[in-house]
Formats: C-alpha cells, sequence, structure tokens
C-alpha cells in the first residue's frame, strides 16, 4: 500500500506554524489576518509547484485541483487554516497539510486518478473573529445567508464582506463547492479530546459529529446587602443556580450513560462578595448521537421549574443542531484501511463541529481523527504525534484513491 | 429638648452632594480625588465660619474643634466624606454634616458644651480607591501598619502615601485621634439594610458592629472538551462548587436563626461554555453578634472536605474581625433620647464595618442609624428620608450633650 513522506510531512507542520506564531509554542492566525494571508500564499506557492488549478470562490475558499483521468467529478480532501486566539498547530491546519501530502504523494510516485482530487481550504471555519464558527461552508449548505454573514463585524469593526474584498482572495460565486462538481468530501482533524489518546488508539474512525443543543439559563432574584439582609428575606440567585445545576447534573445524568453535558459558563451579578447576587446567567451544552436522547434533554429543560428558592427561572435555546452521520460505505473505508496499514483504531463520533457536516448535507463526506495528545485543543498546548498525524494521512490517501476507483 | 434645623440640614445634603455628582443622583467620590477635596474645601470653610479651629493628622484626617467650657477631653463626632464609584449621597457624608448641624445648632443656640466638640473627618473610609476599607482609623486604632498602607497604590499607580502629600491636607502625626485627648466618639451614618424600614423605625440604636468572617473558598478540577470527555472521566470544577454551595446553606442555615452568610462572588475558569470548569472561586461573607456562633461557622469551613465530586476543595481565611460591642451607657443615652423625642426606634447591631469599629478600641463610642429607603446602600438610589435624617440629627445632638453633661 502507497504512504506518505513523514519528512515531508513534519516539515509542512513546522513551515505553517511560523505563520501567526505566538512565541509560545502556538499561533493566533484569525480568519483573513494578516497571519492567515501569509499561510494562504505559502499554500497557493505549494499547489502551483505541484502543477494544480487554483479557484476561490466568493467566500474566498481556496480550490486547488490535480486534474483525473477520466472526465468525472471531483473528490474533495481539506479543513481549514484560520484559528482560535492562542490556538495550536494542528485544528484545522493538519487536514489541509496532509490533504496537500496525498497530493505531493500522488504527484511525486505517479499514481494517477481517475476523478479529479481538489484540496480545499475552508474559510473562517473558527468564527473567533467573524461568528459563528463553520461559516462559509454553513452558507454552502444553506445554513446561513449570504448577506448576513457578510455584514458580522470583528472587534475592530470590520465586516467579513470587507476582510473578504481586502484580502485579494474572492474569487466567483460560480467556483462554490457544489453537488453537481463534486462526488466525495474527505477531512482528516484532530480529535479534540481525549478518547483516542486514553484507549490508546491512533486511527478515529468518524461516523458522525453528534446532535447538540446550548442553552442559557437564567436566575433572577434580587441585590441585597450581605451584612445586613435576613436569610429568610433574600432572593438568592447564586443559591438558585447552584441548585439548579445540582438538580440537573442527577436529571440530566440519568437520561443516557453517553450523553455529555456541561455547565461551562457562569455569570454572576453584581458579583461582590458583600452583596446577593440578584442575577446568575449560566450556559447548558448537551450532545448526543441520538436525538431520541438530545429530545429527553430538552424535555427536562422545558421542565425547569418556574422559581426555584424564590428566584425567577428562565432560559433560552442558543443553537441546537442534528447529529450528522457520514457515508457509511466512506467510513467503512476508512475503517478497512486502518486496519489494513495495521495501525490501532476505534470508531467515534466528533463532539466539536466541523465544516465537514455542513458540506455531507451537499456531497457525501468521511472524517478521519488522530489523537489530540491530553485531549487538549484551542489552546497553545494542543499537539498530535507526529507519527499519528503520519498515519491518518496514509488512511486519508488510501481511502481517496479506494473512493476513486469505487465509484 | 433642643432641636436641629431640618432646613439647615437639607441644605448641606444638597450642597454637598454635588461634590463628585455623577449627574445620574449619585456621586463617585474616591477619597483624596478632586472632587473629594472639593468637599473637604467646602466642609473646612463652614467649620472656620463656625468659628471652629481646624487641624489635620498624618493621615489627612480633619478635626475642626468648637471650644468647651472646661479643661477636659473632646467630645468627638463625625464620619467620612469618601464614597464608592457610583455611590450615593448619604453613606458618610450624611454623618459629617450631622456633625456639623449639631455644632451649628450649639453655635446659633449660644449652648456652650463643658468639652470641646471635635467633627472628625475620616480619610478613605470606603477603601474603594486605596484598599482596604476603614483604612485611617485602622492605622490608629493599630489594625494596619503605616508604612504598608501608605505603599497601597490605586489603579493608575499613586500610592496612597503620595495622594495624601498631593492633598494639601496631610498634617502632623501628633494630631491623631488618641485616648488622652478623647473621651467620647459618636457617629452618625444609615442603616444601609432594610431593618429599619421594614420594622417602621426611625432610629436604629447601634449596639454594636457584629462579627464576620470572610472566605475565599476554590475547587480545582481539570478542563477539557465539552463535546467529548466522558461524564465519568470529568472533573468539573462548577459541579464541585455548586453542590458545596447547596450543602453549606444547609450547614451554616442550621446553626442560628439569625446568622447571615452570602455567597456573594464567584469566579470560573476558562468560562467557556464548551469547556469543563477547571477552577472555581467563590466567597462566602458570615455574620452574627455572638463569637460562638461565628466560632461555629468557622468550625464548618474547617470541616470542609478535602475533595467533592473529584475536585480538589480548599479555602483560605480573607479577613475576620470580633464583634465589637459599643459603650452601653452611650448606646442607653441613644434610646432614652429616641423614646424622649416620641421617635419609633429598635435597638440593632451593624452588619458593614465602620470607622466607629475601630476607634471604639481607643475611646468610648456609640452609633446611630436612620433608614435606608429600600435598604439600598453603595449606589446612585441610596436614600434615607430628610425627616429621619433630622431625627437623627437630633438624637446626636441629646446624646452629645448627655455625654457632655454627665462625664
Amino acid at each position: 500500500m502507497e504512504t506518505c513522506s513523514k519528512e515531508r510531512l513534519e516539515e509542512k507542520i513546522k513551515t505553517f506554524s511560523q505563520f501567526g506564531a505566538t512565541g509560545n509554542g502556538g499561533i493566533t492566525r484569525l480568519s483573513l489576518s494578516p497571519a492567515a494571508l501569509e499561510a494562504r500564499a505559502e499554500f497557493c506557492r505549494r499547489c502551483k509547484a505541484l502543477g494544480m488549478d487554483i479557484v476561490t470562490d466568493d467566500l474566498a475558499n481556496i480550490y486547488a485541483t490535480k486534474p483525473g483521468t477520466e472526465n468525472l467529478p471531483r473528490i474533495a480532501v481539506g479543513s481549514h487554516m484560520d484559528s482560535v486566539i492562542h490556538g495550536g498547530n494542528y485544528d484545522g491546519i493538519l487536514g489541509v497539510l496532509t490533504a496537500l501530502e496525498v497530493v505531493e504523494t500522488l504527484s511525486r510516485n505517479n499514481i494517477p486518478t481517475r476523478h479529479p482530487i481538489t484540496v480545499v481550504v475552508w474559510t473562517n471555519e473558527e468564527g473567533a473573529r467573524f461568528p459563528p464558527a463553520l461559516m462559509c461552508s454553513g452558507i454552502i449548505a444553506g445554513k446561513f445567508s449570504k448577506n448576513a454573514m457578510f455584514a458580522v463585524t470583528d472587534n475592530q469593526g470590520v465586516s467579513f464582506g470587507e476582510a473578504l474584498k481586502a484580502s485579494g482572495y474572492q474569487g466567483d460565486e460560480a467556483n462554490r463547492f457544489n453537488a453537481k462538481d463534486y462526488m466525495a468530501n474527505l477531512e482528516l482533524h484532530i480529535e479534540q479530546g481525549p478518547v483516542l489518546e486514553d484507549a490508546k488508539k491512533t486511527i478515529g474512525v468518524v461516523e458522525g459529529v453528534v446532535g447538540m443543543v446550548n442553552y442559557a439559563i437564567r436566575t433572577k432574584g434580587q441585590s441585597n446587602h450581605a451584612g445586613t439582609t435576613p436569610m429568610q428575606k433574600r432572593q438568592d440567585a447564586l443559591r438558585a443556580a447552584s441548585q439548579l445545576i445540582c438538580e440537573l447534573y442527577v436529571k440530566l445524568g440519568a437520561i443516557a450513560p453517553d450523553l455529555v453535558f456541561t455547565f461551562g459558563h457562569i455569570e454572576c451579578r453584581p458579583n461582590v462578595h458583600t452583596v446577593i447576587p440578584s442575577d446568575v446567567d449560566f450556559s447548558l451544552d448537551a450532545r448526543h448521537r441520538e436525538p431520541a436522547v438530545i429530545k429527553k434533554v430538552v424535555e427536562v429543560i422545558k421542565a425547569l421549574p418556574k422559581e426555584m428558592m424564590k428566584c425567577q427561572v428562565s432560559y433560552k435555546e442558543n443553537w441546537a443542531r442534528d447529529t450528522v452521520p457520514f457515508k457509511p460505505e466512506f467510513v467503512d473505508f476508512v475503517e478497512k484501511n486502518a486496519k489494513a496499514f495495521g495501525y490501532s483504531w476505534q470508531r467515534i463520533y466528533s463532539g466539536p463541529g466541523h465544516d465537514a457536516q455542513y458540506v455531507q448535507g451537499v456531497t457525501p463526506t468521511a472524517m478521519i481523527f488522530v489523537p489530540s495528545v491530553d485531549g487538549k485543543s484551542h489552546c497553545e498546548e494542543e499537539m498530535a504525534p507526529l507519527d499519528a498525524c503520519w498515519k491518518g494521512c496514509n488512511v486519508l490517501l488510501q481511502t481517496l484513491l479506494n473512493i476513486d476507483s469505487n465509484y
């Protein structure tokens, strides 16, 4: 079986880790920022050197294509190059660099493909500068309106539309990813969690992206002086929130053993040690691959008491997404190849969202995960072992070749 | 019985509410700020007009003295003129203005006193610019070291020592309040709580300042991705903190019905809705007049479990103070005078701290409270009804005359 070059992949990771380097081992490479434009320029330079044809669409998504031997739709492979603030050198960029290494391997080893191979770089996956995340795959999948997204501004008041124009990467809407011209899409990504590492597995065979709901829950009481207000007169919003969190832990915990739910954010007002809290907001994020389980979470939230410890309780849904299963035949290819290479593997669902989940709505898709050291992601310590990156890259190459020969 | 002038008192309150006015009905008059210096200048101008002798000490505390008829130690009466950010027109300043009105009444009505009467303005009671609160009475009472306090800086990097020098109000250390030259101290203050208003009482006969403890409690877990970390692997610091708060509510609530305790401040890290909290800090403030009750609070904290929901639990004491009972004979004068004027009254303990609690350690002291509308304080809506202020002023005048004639 063909394999990619570990040395070339290592060089790619090292080179791209310079664009937006923070000096602490990580990067800040916000979408369409100078650092991101440097990374784009280097990506295009390398694609041209491989003889690829490069176009961009109106969202500055980049499509670099190596021709196929037959008149067939394309196989897409790629990810994103933007990062969060103080992010790492793997989230997103590894999917672009492994795609590039796959094409470089095909070129250098003179392996022809029937379908054209297009390395895709998705603009603004993180949404760290212009929210929401997955913006441009979302526009293409019809999840977001182009006009609304173009009007989103960063914290300097620059709109996404203005940043696109200024980038030099805005092309024709006709170049957008679409169901007619693309017959498959593959994305390799770090897991961003501890599951593979804990299980001592190298390859995550990603079956899909789990469904989720995200709520903002509020308790509203009355602020008053801590030294003078008798206990029985208090409407303590933090007391009510603490009680709610404890009760929700019990209720949600009973729904399904593999449901994950998190109260990650809490804000208390006025948040002064001598004042009884008047308002507390906290977040609930819950994820599971089965819609029936998520439905039970929604039922628990809808059944929240209107009042808790003399405080009003209210909630609003911030967002929700259904579980997105990937193309089963492609997922099976990934598993088969991991086995054939003799790599340890396990089937896994993605908790985080990825452009692939929106692209799956347009064209059959699959993802490959490699382990995150200590499960860390969205931080400067974010790391995937080079050997695992290379093995993932080999599975990516082989899966692409399977799709190319079977469809 | 002699009474003060309601009109003059109203004029004083209105005039001083201009110094540091925010335009929203309140004031920001941080210690030794330009607004505070304006208030000091107007105070001194008025004292001079009454023929009082003014000195300041090394802490810029102001002492304005009306002579007595005999060679006796002084009776002090006063409070502070600094405020918190977006504070109100009563906390502190009302105690200075009623003291001034008492002296003005004595002067205008030609009422001699045996003892000299000294109106005292304490520097930096709030500690809002230079922490801690009660700084200068605390230095005089030996609670804080002068060197350490002079080195405290505001958020512009200006030290308290530098601000004192620049103020023009720094005088001789020999002028400090002391046990030899002062035989009594009185302070009128708004209650800063709802007790008097709820009980429909005008005069609070303050028996003392309640003892308190203040703790920072920490739960320490491990941050991880909300979408991928299985529930049984989590060390969720917010779950542990919520559980602790609920349990402490039960345990502390069982100690005594009139113990007040507050978890007013909570900080969660990294505080992101998709990340399991790694650390949570929350505050506990508990107050009661009986040392035995506070001791039980301390026992509950000392018995905190080392671990809660797989997170480490730790705590540190931020500060503690013992209950400070005021001079019983002076407290009885306050009660007797409220009765004699026909005002409604009740005995009360102060929850908030006051300069009077430190001065009591040097010289016998008493306080008089007037009601806070809606129990509000440290906010722009802070208000005490004029009629109650005037009645409180009359009780202050009469109590001062009682002390003057009885000692």
